[in-house]
């Protein structure tokens, strides 16, 4: 078909083009018909323009004007005139202009659409999922994509300045199960093996280290084969960073530039380097969590010493067994009603605790159903320390350390929430250093990497992997953006007898040590020099960055909680003929 | 383990440094003990320092040294001297200079390599893939790597300067095989459903453009399950791109924005556009190829006419069936022997057609074994036409259009490499247009797309598919480099009842086309835009800049002509397990 291209996008038009013969190709965003007169606005990905339709103007396009309906296709051609005075639109960057057409040309027809072009839509995301190519071209949708293309290019440029060298690696890789599930995919050329999509180019970077690229990154997808939460996907986008010859902070610099960078060209803030740092116990006990959120304070206070001796059994009881008694204070809490304060207990029960002792601070002094046993003052002690003051409320939790503040943690965040603590304009980041090596997983009976293994101890803490491995920290640190964690990474170990013997003590034996990971382990053995790195999650970052809540919506294709393209039907079956040539069949 | 930190790379040092104490850290590249001072070069990916241990400069460093071993990684420290005159190393960037040791740190200690990292290396291809974390040590390919990083940076510069977008499309994707074998990757959640990872995003960056992007690029993983060959892995990587309201012109132009860049800063070259244009026609009757090598002559003549009413019942026979007979001039090929000859036409006959004919013209006249069933003159009058000069050796093909020029294609390329005739300083770039939309395929007994499904015939060819669809020529296009395709695209079906028919003329019927394409059938009714687009094969291209014959040598890691990566041994065998959970089983 032929047409007349555009001379301006349908953003770009303003008072000093008056009077020019243009065109614009576009979509029918909104169509009014007023009295013989049809006005239209086109929309394209850079903004909408008024076009008039006036039969006293062109009485053949004003006829093929009225054939119009809104997300047809069109090329349309005029002058750009001066609006009547009042009827500018401030919304519109073109508000001050409109086109009065001479020329019209419909490139395609639209049959009506499942739901409106509109930025506020109030349709459920299934059906905006399937015609997923209605749902981009929603303004949100598109600021969502631009921002994503924004953060790709600051990335790039960022570490290409810091004379990083971006590297493609495989994505046809070997199955190494360790933690999530490997997506495999059978080779057809070689009967019964199967190639695995990588959960991260892990032991590529360090491979790349050995082979002396010193500064590598790059924006990766990664694969897990998982059962979904409202915030992850089967395929996800990391930005993946590794360097040679530093330690933690030569990282966490990097790091911050490159946060500093976001920050400024996305969010126009400036940030101060370098972040703060909080250990891995300072973040659980005062916040209860390794990702706290700093945006509000509720800082806990540890009661443990205080009430060890205390005639209360419960709270005496677990201290001396290695428990702790903690709380935090909740300001102006102490008006909270009997059925508030029952709704909080039951609240804190449903996490898993036995109950949630408190003490409110009023004008007549304390109110406590635990006076009783730990006496006033003891009471009055407990507020102090917990900073509070008349009219504020002090929750408290004895159980076991992780336990009790993990607990505090979810009902910090919970507390936060009611007393609306959170400022959504505020930014707030920090690293979390010196992670314990591993957890015991009661369920495997085993101990499990709490980073990965490649993850080094500390040099001061190496000896504790003869002795007590749980006790060990490594040299591992997370970066924490408003109570998300958006990378996590580790100085690494490059020794192969140091990295046998962390295998060992994940359970992975010499033998399957070999099989997996016996390249990495020969490579050492060539001059492997020290290395660390990080990784970034940038679908939780463009997320955050964003301000929506699901990381779909800064997706252009996401999977349902399913792992259902609803747009294109996948997985789908497929004929019995692939799955002969791959050697395989079903179940 | 504590190590002081470098203050400079490797490739850093000159004279202007000399005083200064620095630390270096890298790999020890060679060693050399000069009765009792040892000398090192330490090498990082910046370059090569000269290290000087001198034991009356101090005595335990040097003791240390003695250790050092090649591809030890160090950490050294010391004084930047000048070096004496007439000890400068010209062939190093920090030749003038070198360090007078006083402090060492072995960092990890090294075997003896399995080959030695060194730039030229007559080692086997499989012994530098098994170890290719050494192999990546060697300086030509960390160039090789370099490069390709440079080629991303330009472009993602290129295009982001050029407004287009960068949007991540899924990896795992639906199962659409049409021409090359897809990959499978199983669904856990969805038993007895696969993936398919993606032989290119066509689809969905054409969804993207219904969604209004209007302008998108990527550079993006592609899959193939496709026999390999040197040239071809499973998985390569491809520049992606799409425009809306644009044709040919518009894309080519931006493409050949993109190829100057490349041209001025890998090569320094500036290259003119825009480039020239050859329809396929012409490019198959001129040269025998839809992707002509141009950096040398070497142009066919078509004798057909001239032959058709000869007295040679071979040719004349040919032509009335509709075949042709064609040739070009050899340069000084009348001096070839009998037996030159006869090796040519050996080959020829190789390449699966009935012989070679051809004309000597030497001092003495013809020389010709068919001057007895053409006459002298049409001999005189054939070499004329073929542009021969005394001297000159006129080759002719009989045969079929297609096998006809195709043998003479390779036959011309064939003829360039004995005479010497293709320069690897020129770099030729040129389109080839008006492709047909099908091949007839005699194995399948249908027509197959020329380029792919979705390429929109030319407008005054559109007819031409009710009739007779192999002559339709299609609005496509490849961008040829010195013989090369190193890119292809077209204009695309915008409109569903056109993309139905295209469907129905390659065998795809209703039913099909909707189980398979039905969301893109689908998208089209919506309002879309006319689109276009066009793909670049990124690792032939690094390897044509890079000036090395193997693709394997501009990707980090490659996998081997049966898909196996022999450094991590993938693909291989998985747990039972796995495959349970993935409701499958081997055959």
């Amino acid at each position: 078909m032929l047409y007349k291209k555009r001379t301006h996008t349908c953003g770009e038009l303003r008072a000093l083009h008056i009077g020019q013969s243009i065109t614009l190709t576009g979509w029918v965003d909104t169509r009014r018909d007023l009295g013989g007169v049809i006005f239209i606005d086109v929309r394209d990905r850079y903004g909408k323009t008024q076009v008039v339709f006036n039969p006293q103007n062109h009485e053949a396009i004003h006829a093929l004007a009225k054939e119009l309906r809104t997300e047809f296709v069109i090329s349309v051609s005029g002058t750009v005139e001066k609006r009547p005075a009042g009827t500018e639109n401030a919304k519109l960057l073109t508000g001050e202009i409109d086109v009065l057409a001479d020329g019209l040309t419909i490139l395609n027809k639209a049959e009506t659409t499942p739901f409106p072009i509109e930025d506020k839509l109030d349709t459920n995301e299934d059906l905006r999922l399937k015609y997923r190519y209605l749902d981009l071209r929603r303004a949100p949708m598109q600021q969502n994509l631009l921002l994503r293309h924004k953060m790709y290019q600051i990335t790039r440029r960022y570490f290409d300045e810091h004379n990083f060298i971006e590297v493609e690696t495989p994505i046809l890789m070997k199955s190494t199960p360790e933690g999530a599930r490997d997506f495999l995919v059978p080779s057809r050329i070689n009967p019964g093996k199967f190639y695995a999509l990588p959960q991260s180019p892990q032991t590529y970077k360090q491979i790349l280290m050995v082979a002396g690229y010193d500064r590598y990154f790059q924006i990766v997808k990664c694969f897990r084969d998982e059962d979904l939460r409202a915030d992850r996907q089967l395929e996800f986008t990391q930005i993946d960073v590794e360097m040679s010859f530093v330690d933690e902070i030569d990282i966490q610099t990097i790091v911050e530039g490159l946060m500093q960078r976001f920050m400024k060209e996305i969010k126009g803030i400036d940030v101060i380097t370098p972040f703060p740092r909080l250990t891995y116990k300072e973040a659980i006990e005062g916040y209860g969590s390794d990702k706290p959120d700093l945006r509000f304070d509720l800082k806990f206070s540890d009661f443990s010493a205080m009430v060890k001796d205390s005639g209360f059994k419960v709270f005496a009881d677990n201290v001396k067994k290695g428990g702790v008694v903690a709380g935090f204070t909740v300001p102006g809490g102490a008006s909270y009603t009997r059925n508030q304060m029952d709704n909080l207990v039951e609240f804190t029960k449903s996490l898993g605790v036995g109950g949630l002792a408190y003490i409110k601070l009023t004008e007549k002094g304390i109110e406590t159903a635990i006076e009783k046993f730990l006496g006033a003052e003891l009471c009055k002690n407990i507020c102090d320390i917990a900073g509070a003051k008349t009219g504020d409320l002090v929750l408290i939790i004895s159980d076991a350390w992780q336990k009790a503040y993990t607990t505090l943690g979810v009902l910090r965040l919970e507390m936060a929430k009611r007393l609306n603590l959170i400022d959504d304009n505020k930014w707030n980041l920090h690293w979390v250093v010196d992670f314990p090596m591993f957890d015991y997983s009661e369920e495997e009976k085993r101990h499990v990497a709490m980073h990965h293994p490649f993850t080094s101890p500390k040099p001061e803490d190496a000896h504790l992997l003869d002795t007590d491995a749980t006790k060990a920290r490594a040299r591992a640190y997370d970066l924490v953006m408003n109570g998300n964690e958006i990378a996590g990474g580790s100085i690494r170990i490059y020794d192969s007898a140091l990295q046998s013997k962390v295998f060992g003590l994940l359970g992975i034996g010499p033998e399957e040590a070999k099989m997996k990971f016996g390249f990495m382990l020969d490579a050492f053995r060539f001059g492997a020099p020290p290395h660390g790195g990080i990784a970034f999650g940038l679908d939780r970052m463009a997320m955050l960055f964003a301000g929506v809540k699901s990381i779909r919506d800064v997706i252009a294709f996401p999977k349902t909680a399913s792992g259902i393209s609803l747009m294109d039907e996948n997985p789908s079956e497929v004929d019995k003929k692939q799955l002969d040539e791959l050697h395989i069949k079903l179940k």
